[in-house]
């Protein structure tokens, strides 16, 4: 990615003649931008353009340069690639639109461009791109002519677009690099994060993201960085995101949004849903040190404002620190015996009455900054144009701060006031202070720290343990299959490596039951039984009550068909009701196919769901939750990337807003937590070793304080 | 309030003899924001405060001002407002602070400064405020200096703090008049709305609230207001929320944010969470008519941007127009066959080929303000600083789409770029179209208009039905009590001004039960027995099965000490159940009184909650949502305050997350929807009529096809 980004020489194609207002000449725009090297520029009639010689055609070119930035009708783009290819040029930018961004003629040129350029050995960056920005070195390649920051923040970001290039100040404030993946025919996010791992100009990085590709290589790369450099995620096209089509209720529980969620924690990445998060999260980053813990300190010079941040607080999760009583006496004023200092601290009645706003607001920051538990500070306060409010100056106040702020915690501001904008310019240039256009943009930025900070420790904890920690591995080698937990205790499986196949690419019942019990998944008792007495043999066997199912690839739907009998508790009531379904089957389908009666053991307790679901980008995907009636009802799911450790899976229960209730409620006993996590994470084996199964239900898993049991199970196969 | 927002005359109490910087000298800031009529100024010592006389007390003064503003220490307030009754001024703004804003000292200092003006006929507007601003007429109360604007917007804020006037860019974004009502000791919400009401100046009101008093007065006001005026309320001190200590599931289901929640719904106001939220809303209705629908048409320079506005879009509850067909022609061009014409519209591939992009941009929007279908309009596009994009002008293509724009549908633009922030300025001037900082915040205030043009919809719709909506009428009085709901049938109810009483507060079982039957909500048919013969007798008669109960003073959780036992199918099992519960009962309590054993039929069904909790503020309302064990896990609950027409009651069923359960699922019949509407109605009116009831529970409320039933109830009396 160096050439792309810093290349020594390069060659334009698709320059236009035409210069000035409106050209959007890349040639003049790169020249503006402050590119040094030698530039050469390819033109079919043109002798110069700005006073760069021309060249008619590529091979005319007298050096090889490092990269070639093509901006030719797509029509012309092939043929102009294949002379770059002969001449030995290694790095291209397609800026040209027309390709899979457009139509089915586009497709094939862009998978043309693919295989031309593999075979030729070289990257393309594109098509459909605006390329580079590193304001760094001096490089774009952009036909709009974008301001290069002269002190370049080390800010990265890497887009399908460019207008997060052009529009720095809407999306990341400012930007030190830029990479537009566009199209990503070749270079994509993968490339893009390799280069920022390494990059020592590259400290925070910041993706714009519409849609993946090699979601699992990406999550590798990502999960690597993530703990040292944040990783800031806007990811677009939520709302078609949407339940795809699906075989079953796993699937209908899982939006394709839902599984970017999950990837994206998985890889510790941070998601901001708006511009206006995105924003105040990158200039966080920006200026800040990572908030170490949640507590947040507020000087305002308004109540009504310390009553907003703590809804802030809440909002975005974070808190209120706790007041230092020993600043209590320095900061009271005798002459207002009334006013009551906590936090956040109401600093104006002080600044009225006491001396000047300015002083009160110094102090109370010194004191509040020196706090072990006061992990950032946010200020609010006003600033006028009016020559009236002159003393209203912040400036020094907060350096004299800063100073003495020697752990370097946040210090975020929000300044209000017709003069805010103007001030609030000069005190971002202070270390470690960033203000923040609404008091809760300032929260909303502190917190995403925060969350880094956690991450970080998370990671840190993990690097510290024995094994270090893996997101995947190469998908569908062979992992040993208890990886980070071997607690539970072996698998019972084996024949691991058997596909498993199903008519219709659907596995149902005992069958799929069976696959769950090898993977360790405890099932129900139960088994098929062709006359009554051997059902009740079976049932006394192992215990009453029991359950009656007609087995029968006519009665799939077999509950609603009335083939499923419950609640039988004698040997007697096992007879009647076996006639019975005898009875209905023939009734019903004369010319069915019975298999058999189904003799199952009644088990009561929680009624969950446990599934998995394929995702064509980022691999298996484990889902727990209620399960029963009102599964699609409240869809209290979770979801996680496989493979799943014991941790994750204790996560992922905890986190349903169910788990109260399987803690115990009412006198009913808490449930077999323990059993439960084990099967998330045989699941997730199961998943892991068996590409073969894009969809699996497990509902009803019953959970109980003695177990949990899989009592109907459906795969979908391929 | 006219004597407040534009007096004849000001007596000024409390001017600090200082001036000019940092002198906080609101005599002075008075007349910098142009206040031309004549000013008064006490002052114990001083001869002249800047060029004006000044008198030694407030007899002194040689008229009677109509607005005395007071901003002396809080000891001295009581003293002054005494000369100024006495001098015949009846009306006051207390700018100081210490009152029931600080401690119990200013607490009292505050009832006795209302007790004195109520006493002498005069209206108080603070203590702690900054007063009034009004742009139109230049009068500002304030002790700092705010910009007047020189064309004053329709918009009047009515805060509880001036940090709203103050950092006015921050909040509203512009104001014509404001209200800072501070400790609201007299002057309140109700005040200022009904001055909002009539005000000609006043077309918007926005709403910053901290706490509410006479909450009901409020919503009346609030309610005729809103379907011709927007109120926006920014409510903070959300996190503080949290449900209150609760006897009652119902209490602990709705904290009180989720009552002003249910109070706002039921007035038609906006509201908005956060500064972020009020600015753009605000804005919206600053510069646009509202939108008549949902449908949004996106013009954009990149196609990036049209996924990020499909996505605000669905956060918002707007949706992307279709594009018109017959438009197509018009704006593709054959040189770019590949390019794909649709909502949103991406505009640069034919402004780079067909022409320049903001003719482009003209000739799209042009065709789509014309469409009927099309709502409102986003446009997006870039603006540079550098001279090589002089071409991305904007001004004078807007003013000549908002001429061809007849039916005055907004426009909103969102413009990127280094010289976005100069553009926008320009833009926000022509009529009709608005520049945000973000296309979320475009959405996000477009979205808003659309909700304001609902609300004014079915107010149309309502008012011009015989009977006038009322929200409320004076609480406690003889309202008719099926108010709006009719066609259900007269409750069965008599002696409805029979105080409900009960022990300690606390009435549950059968004469909660009663109570309900008596207001029209059926029961579970059950009846109390006091031997086994009688509970045959009653089963026989009312049909199985049936569950008995223990009806003691000692067994209030009878269900955990297992006085409960179900599925009784026959006259020997509810003999057998008879004596078990008497055996339990007299080995568990032998001391303990035993009313009876109750017989109750046993009706299937989902299990309901149905509630009610009567706030401070706003009075009773009313719950309905899932009951049994998982009621408190998914807090699947609507509210809304009484009265509940039956129309209103629909609603909140149909919000319900259950709600498609309730309409059948899995060959279950559909929930009887009609009884239930009765149910929640019939309870609004016992709420309505029982002041004394402060929460009540039925909790379980089985709903079938055949109807619903109240099996349990407990009410808290007070």
């Amino acid at each position: 990615m160096n050439a792309f980004l810093n290349p020594a020489s390069v060659l334009l194609v698709g320059v236009t003649r035409q210069t000035g207002v409106g050209a959007y000449n890349n040639l003049e725009v790169m020249r503006r931008y402050g590119y040094k090297g030698p530039i050469f520029v390819v033109h079919p009639s043109a002798k110069e353009i700005l006073g760069h010689p021309c060249y008619g055609s590529v091979s005319h070119v007298p050096q090889v340069p490092e990269l070639a930035v093509v901006s030719v009708g797509r029509d012309r783009v092939l043929p102009v690639v294949r002379d770059c290819l002969h001449k030995g040029i290694r790095n291209l930018v397609i800026i040209s639109q027309g390709f899979a961004d457009a139509d089915d003629t586009g497709r094939a040129l862009q998978e043309e461009l693919v295989r031309l350029s593999r075979q030729g050995g070289a990257r393309v960056l594109g098509p459909n791109t605006m390329g580079i920005l590193n304001a760094f070195d001096g490089f774009s390649t952009a036909f709009i002519d974008i301001p290069r920051d002269p002190c370049p923040p080390p800010l990265t970001l890497v887009a399908q677009s460019g207008v997060l290039q052009v529009g720095i100040e809407s999306f990341t404030g400012r930007l030190g690099k830029a990479i537009d993946i566009g199209n990503g025919c070749d270079i994509h996010f993968v490339d893009a994060l390799q280069y920022c791992a390494q990059d020592p100009q590259t400290e925070i990085i910041v993706l714009h993201m519409e849609g993946m590709r090699n979601g699992r290589r990406f999550l590798d790369i990502a999960a690597s960085i993530s703990a040292h450099k944040p990783i800031i995620v806007l990811k677009t096209g939520r709302s078609q995101a949407g339940a795809r089509a699906a075989l079953s209720h796993t699937g209908s529980l899982v939006g394709e949004d839902a599984v970017f969620d999950a990837a994206f924690q998985k890889a510790g990445l941070l998601r901001v849903r708006s511009m206006v998060e995105l924003r105040a999260v990158a200039k966080a980053f920006l200026h800040f040190r990572p908030m170490a813990g949640p507590n947040l300190a507020v000087l305002t010079a308004t109540g009504a404002c310390g009553i907003m941040s703590a809804d802030a607080c809440e909002d975005f999760g974070l808190q209120l620190a706790p007041f230092p009583e020993e600043a209590r006496e320095g900061l009271e004023n005798p002459k207002i015996p009334w006013h009551r200092l906590g936090n956040p601290v109401d600093l104006w009645p002080l600044g009225m009455v006491g001396g000047s706003f300015p002083h009160v607001l110094e102090k109370a920051a010194t004191a509040l900054v020196a706090r072990q538990d006061t992990h950032a500070t946010l200020a609010i306060f006003p600033r006028m144009s009016s020559p009236l409010h002159d003393n209203l100056r912040f400036e020094d106040v907060l350096r004299r701060v800063q100073e003495k702020n020697v752990s370097q915690k946040p210090l975020a501001c929000w300044v209000y006031g017709d003069g805010a904008e103007e001030e609030s310019r000069v005190l971002d240039r202070i270390p470690g202070v960033a203000c923040f256009p609404s008091l809760d943009e300032a929260v909303m930025g502190l917190a995403a720290t925060y969350r880094f900070a956690q991450w970080r420790q998370k990671m840190a904890i993990k690097a510290s343990a024995p094994e270090p920690p893996k997101v995947s591995t190469a998908h569908g080698s062979t992992t040993p299959r208890t990886q980070g937990h071997e607690e539970l205790g072996p698998a019972m499986g084996k024949n691991l490596e058997d596909r498993i196949t199903g008519p219709n690419g659907v596995v149902l019942g005992d069958e799929a039951l069976g696959w769950l019990a090898r993977f360790g998944i405890s099932t129900v008792p139960s088994t098929v039984v062709t006359n009554a007495d051997g059902a009740v043999r079976w049932a006394k066997e192992n215990g009453f009550p029991v359950v009656l199912k007609v087995v029968s690839p006519q009665w799939v739907h077999k509950s609603d068909a009335g083939g499923v009998m419950t609640d039988l508790g004698d040997a007697e009531a096992v007879r009647r009701a076996f006639e019975k379904l005898l009875e209905r089957f023939r009734a019903t389908t004369p010319q069915g196919h019975l298999d058999g009666i189904q003799v199952q053991k009644q088990i009561s307790g929680w009624e969950m769901l446990l599934g998995l679901k394929r995702d064509p980008q980022f691999g298996p995907l484990v889902v727990v939750g209620q399960g029963g009636l009102y599964a699609e009802v409240f869809k209290d799911v979770q979801r996680a990337l496989a493979p799943v450790s014991a941790d994750e899976a204790r996560l992922m229960i905890s986190s349903l807003r169910l788990f109260p209730v399987l803690q115990g409620v009412r006198g009913r006993p808490p449930a077999d937590l323990k059993a439960l996590v084990n099967a998330v994470v045989r699941l997730s084996d199961l998943a892991w070793h068996h590409e073969e199964i894009q969809e699996l239900d497990i509902n009803p898993l019953f959970v109980s304080d003695k177990g949990c049991w899989a009592v109907d199970c459906r795969m979908v196969i391929e």
